[in-house]
C-alpha cells in the first residue's frame, strides 16, 4: 500500500512481552463480536499459548460474565494484574475496576480511549502469545484510537448475514484498511439455527452472505457461527471457553497460520 | 425525582414545531434498536401521525437503508429538509450526507455530538407530531449528549433475552434515569424464532427475561419481538415500515396513551 501511519504506536508495556496483538472489530454492534473475541482467546488458550484478554468495549463491556471473571484485580507497584478464567485466559475490563458492575460509564471519549490505553499500558500482561482485543462496534472514538495506538498485527472483522450488517462492515474494513492494520479475514456470526423439534436448519437474519462480501472486499472468510443456544447459555453462565466447535478450531488455525509466534 | 437537569435543552428548531420527541436505546448493540425506531415511526406514520425518524446512530447508521430513502437532501435556506420515505416518514441520517455510503464516519466524540445537534437544529422538521430518535447503543458520547441536549419526551428501551443484554440495559437504564428522562418501557427483540419447516417456536438466545428484568428495574414492558425472516427480508429491501404486527400495534398504542399528541 505504501501508505505509512503517521501516529505513533505505544511500546510493550512495562515488565511484559506480548508477541502478537488481534483485534476483533465489527461495523455493527450485536453480531457476536465479543462471543468470537471469547471464543478465539479460549481456544488459543486450549492450545497451550499464553494469552491474554483486553476489553476495549469501555461503554458495553461483556467480556467478564461471558468468561465467569469478576471481583477487582490487584496491583503490583503501578501495575494491575488481570484476572484469570477458569482455563487461565488473562482479561482485563472497565468492568473489573467498577464497583457496581451496573454503574453506567457515562465518559467523554477523550477518557474512554485513555482507559483503553491504561489497559494496554498500565496492566501486567507479563509474556503472553496472543493478545485479543475486543473493540467495540463501529468507527467511532475507542475502535479509532485502538487502531492507531496499539502496535495491531491483525484484525478479524465480524459480521451477519445481513445486507445492513454487510453495508456497516465495508465501513469498518474501510477504516482499517487506511489506518493500515492487516485485516486477517471475515467472521460471519449467527448465520444460521437449528429447530430442535426437526434439526430443520433454518436462517433466520436470511441467507449467508459472507463469501461474496468477502469477495467484494478482497478478503479472506475465516468461518460461518451459528446461532447456538448452548452458546448463549454458556456464555449466561460465564462458561463460555467451554465451547468447541469445528468451525472454531478451523478458524483458530487460519489466525495462527497468519500469525505464528 | 426531584432531579434537576442542569443541562439546556435545545429550542424547538427553526420553522418547526415538534409535539413530542422520543429516544429508542440500548445498552448493547445488535439487539435490533434501529428496527424497533423504524417500526416505531412507521406504524406512528400509518395512523396519520407527522412523523420524522432521527438518525443519531452516526457511526452505524442504518435507518436509510431499513427505510428505503438514499439521495442528498436538498436545503431550503441554511435548514436541510429530510427525505421522505414512501409512507411519508421524515428521515434524516449522516449517510444521506455522504457521497459514499460506505465511507466510516471517523469522528471524534465533539464532532459525532455536534453532528446529532445539528441533525436536531439546521433540519426543516416542519409540524412533526412524534420525532423517533434512533441512539448509537451504549452509554458513550453520542446517547449522552442527546439524552442532555434534545427536549426528550421519553425513552423507550430495547434489550434480547440474554443475560448478558439485561446486565448492560441496566446501564443505559441508569444513564437515561440520572438524567432525567422518563422511561415509556421495556421492548424484548429477537425473543424467538418460528422453524418454518415444523412451527417449533424455538428461543435461540434462550428464554425470555422481559418481564423479571423490567420488574427489577420498575420499568414497564412494551413487548416482545420474534426473529423474523420477514422483517430482515423488508428491512434488507428498504421496506421495513410495510411490516405490521399485533405487538407493533400494541407497543404503539402504549407509548401513545403515555406521550398523546
Amino acid at each position: 500500500m505504501g501508505k505509512q501511519n503517521v501516529h505513533d504506536k505505544m511500546d510493550q508495556p512495562e515488565n511484559s512481552h506480548i508477541k502478537r496483538v488481534i483485534a476483533v472489530i465489527s461495523g455493527k454492534g450485536g453480531v457476536g463480536k465479543s462471543s468470537i473475541a471469547t471464543l478465539l482467546a479460549s481456544e488459543l488458550r486450549r492450545r497451550r499459548y499464553q494469552v491474554g484478554l483486553l476489553d476495549a468495549d469501555i461503554t458495553g463491556p461483556s467480556i467478564p460474565k461471558l468468561m465467569g471473571v469478576s471481583g477487582r484485580p490487584p496491583t503490583v507497584g503501578a501495575q494491575v494484574v488481570p484476572a484469570q478464567s477458569a482455563s487461565g485466559v488473562r482479561v482485563i475490563s472497565i468492568n473489573l475496576l467498577l464497583d457496581n458492575e451496573e454503574d453506567p460509564i457515562i465518559w467523554r471519549g477523550p477518557l474512554l480511549a485513555g482507559a483503553v490505553k491504561q489497559f494496554w499500558a498500565e496492566v501486567l500482561w507479563g509474556d503472553t502469545d496472543y493478545l485479543v482485543v475486543d473493540l467495540p462496534p463501529g468507527t467511532g472514538d475507542v475502535p479509532l484510537t485502538v487502531l492507531q495506538s496499539l502496535p495491531l498485527d491483525g484484525a478479524v472483522i465480524v459480521t451477519m448475514p445481513q445486507d445492513l450488517s454487510v453495508l456497516v462492515v465495508k465501513k469498518a474494513v474501510t477504516m482499517v484498511k487506511m489506518l493500515n492494520v492487516p485485516i486477517l479475514g471475515l467472521v460471519e456470526n449467527l448465520a444460521w439455527a437449528e429447530c430442535p423439534e426437526c434439526g430443520h436448519r433454518m436462517e433466520p437474519f436470511g441467507p449467508s452472505k459472507v463469501h461474496e462480501a468477502a469477495e467484494a472486499m478482497g478478503i479472506d472468510v475465516l468461518g460461518s457461527f451459528p446461532i447456538s443456544p448452548q452458546l448463549t447459555a454458556l456464555g449466561d453462565a460465564g462458561k463460555i471457553e467451554y465451547f468447541r466447535s469445528d468451525a472454531l478450531s478451523k478458524m483458530v488455525d487460519l489466525i495462527t497460520e497468519k500469525l505464528p509466534v
